[in-house]
């Protein structure tokens, strides 16, 4: 087993940098077109045979020093009682939004084990089958939150906010009900053996510092405590550079960051007590070899001071992406990090 | 003539914060939707009558210390080659996107007294009509040119970038072309009387600090040191909060600020040799009347130590504000800053 990674996550010393990519299993791979062109994406999600192939092709074909269950931060929501699509050209689309205090009435606890059996199998092949760590996910709950309420995706969140700034009991409530599930569906995970967590917050970045500090943080904070340090947890709050020391708040091991501040800037401002995660822009690997090398050498030598670095993109890789100019980033993180 | 929006700009003391509002004549008035009715949106800019007309609207019905000319910052484009039009659903489309060297070839410089001579003729109209600083614009020219790449809006600016990341020469270039194009706008704004300048850098905030100071900063940099003190410039690089240090590099007067930042933080980060503008979350005006009141004491207490402040949203209004909503912040500003 290499555990190069969970080294990294509690900021132990690695022969060189882990990395891994947000996305890894994805439509820039042909093995996975290939698999996605006989199967919905929900049907994909929920055949452990399958999910657990696509989680291991990346490994092969980058050389990852991790694997991501294949799944969406949506599932959990299905036994919640929302109606879940995924459209091709639009993306999630919830056909029960949350409006009011009685939708939020009628959502239901999940039980993980049994309702999300497909996600417990798909782990448990996973272990057998792979050498690198295997990180399980959920959503946080914010951005949980306004998928429920939008509907779907949005652009400037207004549905969500208005109930925030509106009602903020009832937001409340529904962030509690979220919470709630969201650390029964990560426990299950966790026991079915999944050796890290990562919670992706995708949307936390559309508030201010305060409102992240009201309606966001707390409920990640609960989360990470009752995960109580069986496993390392990253914390990924995507579009939120400005706000990095309030997201360390959250008692994570690992900070995700996106590429909008440096790495050397990052780990100043976080302190030499956690771990980074980032944070080369997706759309760096459209560029020559020459800059992409350039750029993972920028990154490894800016976090030279962290706790622990596992090198990432600073958001999924893009489904245009080059599988060449992938394994020649992973390469790259490899070879330059050689200590 | 009410100068506290200038006075707060260079600094100087007032009596209260100047305050006015991104997109104050935009389709959240009722005023403007009926004129938006019999003309389309080019049309409108292009009417001096009409452009003076929507500029004046919110002056009277908001209270705000400062109007801002009625345009889009893609206009400059047409003369020198762009082929514009704007969708009801889609938003700009550029009907010839800038894809090789050979495009670049292809664009010309323009005379904007001349093929621009109805911007002038609003500003003039305006002039005498208004009461209050009148402020000119233009976009920034790295969101210049990724509109000029893209074709339009995008999400990941992936054209944008590979030609970045690919051909540096050939994106610099371009930026080239652009700037020269841009002080030649906005000293013909100048010249024509506008008593300040805002720079819009929508897109900034998808670069990375490095790409930022690579990329954009430069050529902000350019057309601030061509404008030589003669009015205010006022430079917002939206979503870019965690890279304020680096807008402040631009030389602006005034650094524009989105929600993601704290104010006071933003004041501690910049130091007290410039002022600052913004910086309320837009979808705050879809809360109580108590929430708007709070979060604009917070900001006006935020801002205390700055240079100089002006109120403002983080960015511009959305169309389904209530213009009362929109009223009671520019009150509140006014009675809450009182000196």
């Amino acid at each position: 087993m290499n555990d190069t990674f969970l080294k990294a996550c509690r900021g132990e010393k690695t022969d060189y940098t882990p990395v891994w990519i947000m996305r890894q299993a994805g439509r820039y791979l042909a093995e996975y077109r290939n698999i996605r062109s006989k199967v919905e994406f929900l049907t994909l999600c929920k055949t452990p045979d399958l999910a657990a192939e696509v989680t291991i092709q990346p490994l092969e074909i980058l050389n990852a020093d991790a694997a991501i269950l294949f799944s969406d931060i949506l599932i959990p929501l299905e036994p919640m009682g929302i109606k879940l699509e995924f459209s091709e050209s639009k993306g999630p689309i919830i056909h029960n939004p949350v409006k009011s205090e009685r939708d939020i009435d009628n959502l239901r606890n999940i039980n993980p084990d049994e309702e999300l059996h497909f996600v417990i199998e798909t782990i448990k092949i996973l272990l057998k089958n792979i050498k690198v760590p295997l990180i399980g996910f959920s959503g946080a709950p914010f951005t949980l939150a306004t998928y429920m309420i939008e509907g779907g995706s949005s652009k400037n969140f207004l549905k969500a906010k208005r109930m925030i700034y509106q009602s903020p009991e009832s937001f409340h409530r529904l962030m509690e009900l979220i919470t709630d599930n969201t650390i029964r569906y990560l426990l299950s995970q966790i026991k079915a053996g999944v050796q890290a967590v990562q919670i992706f917050d995708s949307w936390a970045g559309t508030l201010s510092p305060l409102d992240f500090s009201l309606f966001a943080l707390p409920y990640v904070k609960r989360i990470i405590s009752a995960i109580n340090n069986s496993v390392p947890v990253i914390y990924f709050a995507f579009n939120s550079s400005s706000m990095i020391e309030l997201a360390k708040t959250s008692g994570a091991d690992v900070i995700g960051l996106d590429w909008r501040i440096e790495v050397a800037n990052a780990v100043e401002r976080l302190g030499g007590d956690v771990s980074i995660q980032g944070n080369l822009d997706p759309c760096i690997l459209f560029g020559t070899d020459e800059v992409i090398k350039e750029r993972v050498s920028l990154i490894l030598k800016g976090a030279r001071k962290a706790k622990g670095h596992i090198f990432n993109l600073g958001h999924g890789i893009l489904p245009e992406t080059s599988v060449d100019k992938a394994i020649l980033m992973v390469e790259a993180v490899h070879e330059r990090s050689i200590r």
